[in-house]
């Protein structure tokens, strides 16, 4: 899946290296009953994605070794405010850190490959297996994360789609799979009790060697009993297949070539083969291309490196000397397509860009998805593209993008081809899961061999013999914010959440401390709430309620505690306040005694 | 359009009245410069919206008199915290109160009518003119809003579609139109420079009485200069045509009769068509329906009164009556498709609907759209239900919803019968606006007659000319939260946004009031930032540093006003702050001198 960093982020700077100040709050591990080997027994236990089963990470045991496929991000949901990512939680691999043989990834897209950085240390840095993209991905990652972490990284390079690499009791072998990036792979995992394939993400799409569709016949000769993990994200697209990629290209071909102005096309920093071969094109039609995003750069100068994209060095030009040209001679690839606010397409739109300033006769394409979720934010993005300039393309009106994901056909289609022993659907929501299990049962698979699982679920296999135990694995969300992992939990979600509701309300007093008489005045500060400026009335009898609680609460007894009095001051002021404004400000009173 | 309340609200219950506590800043009005009367002119301009032109409320003005077309409300963006709901601005009637002839309802849809209680108030309650259900619906607003405020309404209820009303130099005639409500009804306003056709929300669909396909081609006859407001949501939907409403009824007819279970279909509350359809099957299958959701509840009342839904008084019972009904025999219709947390579908799926538990063998149906924004909490929802639930049927799935809106064929079939001289398309996003220019240009109206407007912007047609003036009228968001109105502007917004994303950090420092020195203890009060508690090391050189701020501030001089110690504390600190953590929480020194 290819999802941008969709939120303002900072991570793409340098670390100091301070990222454990905080107390790494783990959260408590549940799998306490959960046996702690698997005697002759292989286990799989997906343990990574927020509603997405198995997206981030899955976990293979046998006996005494451990395999993980992937190492991934999730961005956060909307009731996780300030968060920058979620990473899997490891609970369960802790006391067997010794026993993890390998990690394989799959491709290098952030959900796959973006906690590395964050796990691996965790882990003790475990042997990284990836084709030459995705090693290369994941090391600017860590670079970027902590600068010079590499040196720890032990790697295992797939030379060859042919490859077999041993890692204890597991055989690994692999598959070439099409997906939206270069270097995607499919895995095969050989055990004692059971052989699994998972193609990781996938669609339907050509061998790049012999230029004819890929089939997966040749797996079904994987031994039984073959376990089949499937990506399922599209069980629900029963749609007649989606525009192909060649008609995908000859559109933006055309919209390039025909371009009157300049071209502005906004994608995904993760979309590198398409970037490619725009590029190619470019050069191919005398065209330059400048790319700005820093994402995009990055994996764009990486691609190159590894000689993925060629591209004479005279076709890419820096965004500073896009004017030396003239504009319909020029195309700018970039990011921001979600409508994120500090990205290049924001910018561009809101002159705040340097160098790129939209005219009417300009041509800015889409090529991507809509992120769920950023709806609202890309319907605004288009209006304010449509104001400035009268060819703006999207999806909506004409094939300018296509999915890296399979389709409901697709999926009934490599069953058919495979003919799995057991079934796991997975990569997406518990319901697509379903669908897919449903589409599965079209197909023949019965209905006893098909596991729709959790993240956490631990799945057992033995003489055939499948079995999802009662107790899972600790997957409780390890939230990244700021330098600090993990150490953001419920309470300050739930105040970050109150908070952006109705703002504070902040009220110091100073105690006489014998007494328990005001010292002086008190002090309102407020935030989010209301103008206190113009509430005079509102914070005036506000005051005289809290001298009022504090002479009732006192009266009696002067040794009452500052926390009882404080307690009150909340509980009374949050109700009166409610009761002038329906409004519910977080009420922080700070009683000091003097 | 019908958008169900999305967020936890508590508008519903009646109101005390004291909604005026605040002080009404009034936005600054920008129409300073815009000529009080528009002498010979018809003069347009739609007012509210977000983003969509006009969807919420339209002005049309001639000389002394205005005529105003809906008054509807929006729910606010993402980023807008807390915010209950946005009204149209007036600031352009001010002064004008008196020459407001009357307000005309089109439909009983909240983007429609849920500022009226409030706007009609502020205007003096000029006469309001609609259909019976409409007109219901409005009045049940206006007194959950204020009880007793309806007892100021004046009302011209149109009794036939053929009605005729004079409102000052405007003549009003009606026609008929189909849209997801009853009595939904289209407006001519017939003036000496121009008469507007404007159907409200609509979709092709068939006459109720003729049972033929509704067709404008009348509308061709209204005198020129002609002028079509036409919404224009589905202008890039060039899909096929949708599943027809009997196709949708079959389904869900089917799903009903077949259901081995309890049925529960959730549905926007403004669905009173489909949920009266639904409920005259349910009688003639012999099965029971319970409602709930307050807003549906309340909307299927007021139909019945109306006679509009007809039900033996046995078919509809209440969800405590449930249990007294075989499971297969009984339908619950409910509100919270959307996910709404506090609503009725998402108690039943945690378990806290005190009536209703889901069953495997159940069948649970979406009957409703994804309303942008909300594509990742539907995920959840529907997550959460293929949990407990074998029969989950959503739009993905099968044709159990049709939009109430037009797609882009029917925009074009819609031009082509009336042959309008002018055409506005609004009700929409500004790129779909551009893209029904495209399609009107696509069926011969010239360009120069094609205006895609602001909210705000000022449009006069005069001898058969319009123009666009360059002053737009004043449009900026009224915010509505609890119980003030348009008292949220957007420092207090910018201040829920920072407080959301990292908390808060108050710290309260006494000083003596000569010597400037701290007396006894800095006290830190943080939320949402990080454990505190579990921070010891940060907390204590926080106050270490704060103490060295105030002395380096104060030794030359210790007459430095309170104001410029608290500038440098929050500068210093949130700097400190955000080195250690990477977050920046709002910081608020608050100075005590004693």
């Amino acid at each position: 899946m290819n999802k941008p960093n969709n939120k303002p982020t900072h991570k793409n700077r340098p670390r100091s290296g301070n990222h454990k100040i905080f107390s790494q709050k783990e959260n408590q591990s549940k799998n306490n009953s959960l046996s702690k080997f698997t005697k002759n027994k292989l286990r799989i236990i997906p343990l990574g994605g927020l509603e997405e089963v198995g997206r981030n990470m899955t976990v293979f045991e046998y006996e005494e070794d451990i395999v993980i496929l992937d190492m991934g991000l999730q961005f956060p949901e909307e009731d996780m405010p300030g968060i920058d990512y979620i990473v899997p939680n490891i609970s369960y691999l802790k006391g067997k850190e010794k026993n993890i043989r390998g990690v394989l990834l799959s491709h290098g897209h952030l959900d796959h490959i973006g906690a590395a950085p964050i796990l691996l240390e965790k882990l003790g840095y475990p042997p990284v297996i990836g084709r030459d993209f995705t090693l290369a991905l994941t090391k600017k990652k860590m670079e970027d994360y902590q600068k010079g972490s590499t040196s720890q990284l032990k790697t295992i390079r797939i030379n060859s789609i042919t490859d077999k690499i041993r890692l204890g009791n597991f055989k690994i072998s692999f598959f070439d799979v099409e997906h939206s990036i270069m270097d995607a792979v499919g895995v095969i995992l050989t055990t004692p009790q059971g052989n699994v394939i998972h193609p990781g993400d996938w669609t339907m799409g050509h061998n790049p060697e012999t230029k004819k569709d890929l089939t997966y016949t040749q797996l079904a000769n994987v031994p039984s009993p073959k376990i089949l993990m499937l990506e399922s994200l599209g069980a629900t697209d029963v749609r007649p297949a989606a525009t192909s990629e060649e008609a995908m290209f000859d559109n933006l071909e055309h919209l390039i070539s025909e371009a009157q102005g300049q071209v502005v096309i906004g994608t995904f920093s993760s979309q590198i083969k398409r970037i490619g071969t725009l590029i190619e094109y470019a050069e191919k039609i005398g065209k330059k291309v400048a790319l700005d995003g820093y994402s995009m750069k990055m994996n764009v100068e990486i691609a190159k490196e590894l000689g993925y994209i060629k591209a004479h060095k005279d076709t890419l030009i820096s965004v500073q000397d896009l004017h030396k040209y003239p504009k319909n001679k020029t195309i700018i690839i970039c990011t921001g397509a979600q409508g994120e606010g500090n990205a290049v397409l924001s910018r561009i739109i809101t002159d705040n860009h340097r160098f790129v300033k939209i005219q009417k006769n300009d041509t800015i394409i889409f090529s991507s998805s809509v992120i769920p979720g950023n709806e609202r934010t890309i319907q605004r993005l288009k209006d304010n593209l449509y104001r400035k300039c009268d060819n703006v393309i999207h999806t909506d009106t004409m094939d300018v993008h296509i999915s890296g994901h399979c389709n409901a056909n697709d999926i009934k289609e490599v069953l058919k081809q495979i003919k799995p022993d057991f079934f796991i659907p997975v990569y997406a929501n518990h319901y697509f899961l379903k669908e897919a299990a449903k589409l599965a049962m079209e197909v023949g698979i019965p209905k006893e061999k098909i596991f729709v699982l959790d993240n956490g679920s631990v799945i057992e296999f033995k003489e055939n013999q499948a079995k999802v135990l009662n107790k899972k694995a600790d997957t409780s969300y390890v939230m990244v914010d700021g330098l600090g992992i993990g150490d953001v939990g419920q309470v300050v979600l739930r105040d970050r959440q109150v908070l952006s509701a109705d703002g504070m309300f902040v009220i110091t007093v100073l105690l006489d401390r014998k007494t328990k008489k005001v010292v002086g005045n008190i002090q309102i500060t407020s935030r989010g709430f209301i103008y206190v400026k113009e509430n005079f009335d509102l914070v005036n009898e506000t005051k005289r309620k809290i001298v009022k609680i504090i002479k009732d609460t006192t009266s009696k007894n002067t040794s009452v505690e500052k926390r009882f009095i404080e307690n009150n001051i909340r509980d009374i002021i949050g109700q009166y306040l409610y009761s002038k404004t329906e409004r519910r400000p977080m009420v922080l009173p700070v009683i000091i005694e003097v």
